[in-house]
């Protein structure tokens, strides 16, 4: 029996026909490096019309320094990004943001389901700015949620009214965007709700590692390209970081396997006998699943993890197939 | 007319088959992820068989995120690093070592072709440490070097034994190994050299963005995932990123392509009608080409730049075909 | 009327007789810089007899930066410290921690009248290590706590013990450390307990800007004073950082001034017809007061703040007159 | 015989009576933290007047972190700051720019006497920007100079233009401004000249240590206490930074002392029978004097060092008396 990773996350999963093929394609000749190429430029405009709207796009080989880079652009060391307390920039990347950004400081926000609550967030903002603490500069918001929930358009907006009403800025987590768009979120609204800077994801879309990293205010990005090499973020030959993220989005791909991924998602609720943590709106299944079958399924092989509100985490992607859903499912019913 | 990128870099190379085949045949299935796959695992057997030690491997999407974080296991951040004027950490890495390093310290040294003179090394070593200066704590070199000249072994335990007499670490920026081993650098003695850390570089040698961090003095790695997460280095898909060096080593063509690369420089170089400014060792060539010859290069498409030494720098790498070479040394003719 | 500071904070104070003494005299003649001087000598020798320890003592000029490079010497960027939600380090030094180490995490840590939990202490050091959350490398307790309680030897022993049974140091914030030990609180129990690194508060006793950065773990301390320097913590005039805590712990005034700070605490307690949030164990009184009796305190000149807990804090000091607390007694009774 | 640090360093000596006395004078009654004290507040008057020009104006401890914040105000992590290569904060600041500016690079420019050559910074300037280097972003000068020089008002125009002209900002490190001032410098003259930030030096015009940041471009202050909080630079008891300062600048001592102090090297510089190696224009002489004489020197107590130029140092300062310098002069001709 060899290890099943298919629900272990969905960056367990293969680069996607669509995405591998873009940078075979791509992989023709010899190009400028550094992004100066016509891969990279070709998959910036497919970015921007994905949006619908003008934006600096630059392709990076990592979420976690795309975050990170996108915060400093938003705060100085001696402020504070305001986050869901779930959120990856608070409890998965090893305190990144504080690394790319001299120590700004983090403020971890309640809210159910992953999504920030508006009622902490206002109070935060109210906080009267007593001795010396980082106050807030910007807030970030992630969509879909660690917790496969999908903030509407509304939802958005009314956190970001009341950031930019505090005078702060807006970074979006777009990771998982493409589950949260083929759950019904507009990817065009996202310039008009007031995100200053988003990062939308390739590799749990399907692409090898690639991430593009899109600044929506364009005043934020001068020396941009310098500041990514920097940080270590400028490929040298950066089509390939371009062309995955081409291929998806060109085909559409982008949007219709991550449809898949969060149908297997619905398909693996209904399928499973334990309790159902949070609404199941993306590609992200929550379990609330006791220690020993938790162990039965480590024993079987299954690589799953207990997430950090403690419920079993169950992640679908791209290439999850319904066979492997109902394999899940017979095995959970037999744990149960 | 269309644009002649092959010699302005060996980053404008596309990917060599065998890096992407191996991309390819590792796109299979579900896999563990940052780096605890199958591939991962196996490429780093390939890169410890290669350089006949013992090492902790990593693999990054970076070359200079590579040399910073390596810089700031050997140094901290009121020390300095040691390195030739022309090095990449010096130069063309934005200030990366001293991002990464929260200011650590660059001291550079002249030298003749990129090599570190190791007079210049012994009378900074020696210098008295007087009033608040940085103090080396480590020596990097480049092999090939900047200027495509190849270390001896000979050379690099000289400076090696300078380094480490004061107390000092080494690293080994190895962005082109390949091309030194091709000239018969043994890439089997490094670690008896003394090197602490070495940057194995792999998309110049025709990998897709991917270079192998090599901890040779495995003490120096406690740790090594959490931090490489927070720098933005750690990939989520990693199989991708050892991957290419996989198929590029345990096909040969890691050293066989590199040997081609350099046959490429040396018939330039033999072609040329310009002074060729340092020797052709490995896959550079340097020619004293005036503004008007270089401006009519430029007019007939051919980019290629002046470097920090005067002269103008063509790179040849894997892809570079004899009859671009010969086409190239008309025009040089032309122009001369 | 002019306004009232002086229960606004203890550095609101001015500097103790004792210590403007001890400037004076060591105000003689020309002296080495940098610390190598006699009075900077002298001074740490008092430090060390104070709390019966061998260690490496310096003078800076500042408690935030002092406490921020202890954290530094103790953890890694990707690592984090925990310590009280409302230690100072968490909420009153505007991200030091994390700007002096390069993005170090915090992890706040709950617990009555500033006292961390150790249950809490102990849920957190044994967390399983899921994902890339920065995990806990040192802890740190500040005595007495930011409440005005004191912990006990034993408290500390406790705590102390937990961290070091899970590989971590510890370091302790002394800014009033002078007045826990004036309410019983042993010195000479500090090295044994377990501290790697403590900060002695000068300021709050009674100095001019000073604390005593004390490192009993002098493995740590190599390269001391170049890592001073680069923070802008190695003063060249050094002998004015050290002399006031000289004059204050040669003379006991140390410990007695915050003996008489720690009884005006206790007759304010006394006093005041409001509750008393914590216990007065120190120097502090927390009080539950209305906005409207704020409103009228500040009206009549007397500037105290309302605190993270919601209660309005008055601190004490050396310079604390009896009049002064029955003055504000008086005033407190009459907006009750 | 007890060593003699007359001419070791200008940091050497004692506080000046003028800095003492106001710091006593600071030292009654409860103030308010953080400088928001009325000492404070007529200090900074004190400087605006000294520069008949408006500015923030604060207090720290600390030269070294002074200038250091000073040009994170005027720099990114990915520029870099153009300086001459003895500069203080090239030379003996441990890599304070870097540390407080997270890698921002230092040019070292050269130049007589310290002074930097307007050729110098005008090829950096215009270097072409190709590759990957920290581009310049400001450029700072130090009067009086590490060397004794004093910048003429036309020759800081001539750099600061130059500067201005390629975007670039304009630091001042004025650790012996008043040195440059009592040698004829206007002090009145700095704002006009573009000097965006000064450091004004406290310690070695006769303060206790005590410096103060000078923001002539306000714009660039916004959040000021903060950053310095986080810092380390914001002291509690801040009256304590500014009134030493106040006291050497309301009582004209500040120029006054440092007239005698230049007056001292110029009484030396005449005595030496060994030869002057740069113009004495403010407080310090370098001698040439060989490694016998210099041995001599020590092994009679006076402590004095080989600079970066290779001559030895001796500064006088508001300290140094007509007969210690007649007393090393005749130990100077003792060993000639």
């Amino acid at each position: 029996m060899t290890g099943r990773y298919d629900f272990a996350s969905d960056n367990t999963a293969p680069i996607a026909p669509e995405a591998l093929d873009a940078l075979v394609h791509a992989n023709i000749g010899f190009a400028p490096a550094y992004g100066a190429d016509a891969t990279s430029s070709r998959s910036a405009d497919q970015v921007r019309a994905f949006l619908d709207a003008d934006a600096e796009v630059r392709f990076v080989a990592s979420g976690t320094a795309a975050n990170a880079i996108a915060l400093t652009l938003l705060c100085a060391p001696f402020q504070a990004v305001a986050a869901h307390e779930h959120a990856h920039v608070c409890t998965d990347e090893a305190g990144a943001p504080g690394f790319f950004g001299q120590g700004l400081g983090l403020i971890a926000l309640p809210g159910a389901a992953g999504r920030v609550s508006p009622a902490a967030l206002a109070q935060v903002l109210a906080a009267h700015r007593m001795s010396h603490r980082q106050s807030v500069a910007a807030l970030s918001l992630t969509n879909a949620t660690e917790y496969g929930a999908v903030y509407s358009r509304a939802q958005i907006a009314e956190l970001a009214r009341l950031a930019k009403d505090a005078g702060c800025a807006v970074h979006l987590d777009g990771a998982r965007l493409a589950n949260a768009v083929a759950a019904g979120f507009d990817p065009k609204s996202i310039a008009g709700l007031g995100v200053d800077v988003l990062v939308l994801g390739g590799a749990k879309a399907g692409a090898s590692p690639a991430e593009a990293l899109v600044i929506l205010d364009k005043a934020l990005a001068p020396n941009l390209d310098v500041r990514l090499k920097q940080a270590g973020q400028l490929a040298s030959k950066g089509r390939f970081h371009a062309a995955p993220l081409l291929g998806l989005l060109e085909s559409g791909a982008f949007v219709e396997r991550a449809a898949h991924a969060n149908a297997m998602a619905r398909r693996l609720a209904a399928a499973s006998p334990f309790p159902v943590r949070h609404p199941v709106e993306a590609n992200a299944v929550f379990l609330e699943i006791d220690d020993v079958a938790l162990a039965g399924l480590h024993a079987r092989g299954w690589f799953v993890y207990r997430f950090l509100d403690a419920s079993v985490r169950f992640m679908c992607s791209w290439a999850t197939t319904p066979d492997a859903v109902d394999e899940l499912g017979e095995v959970l019913q037999g744990l149960h």
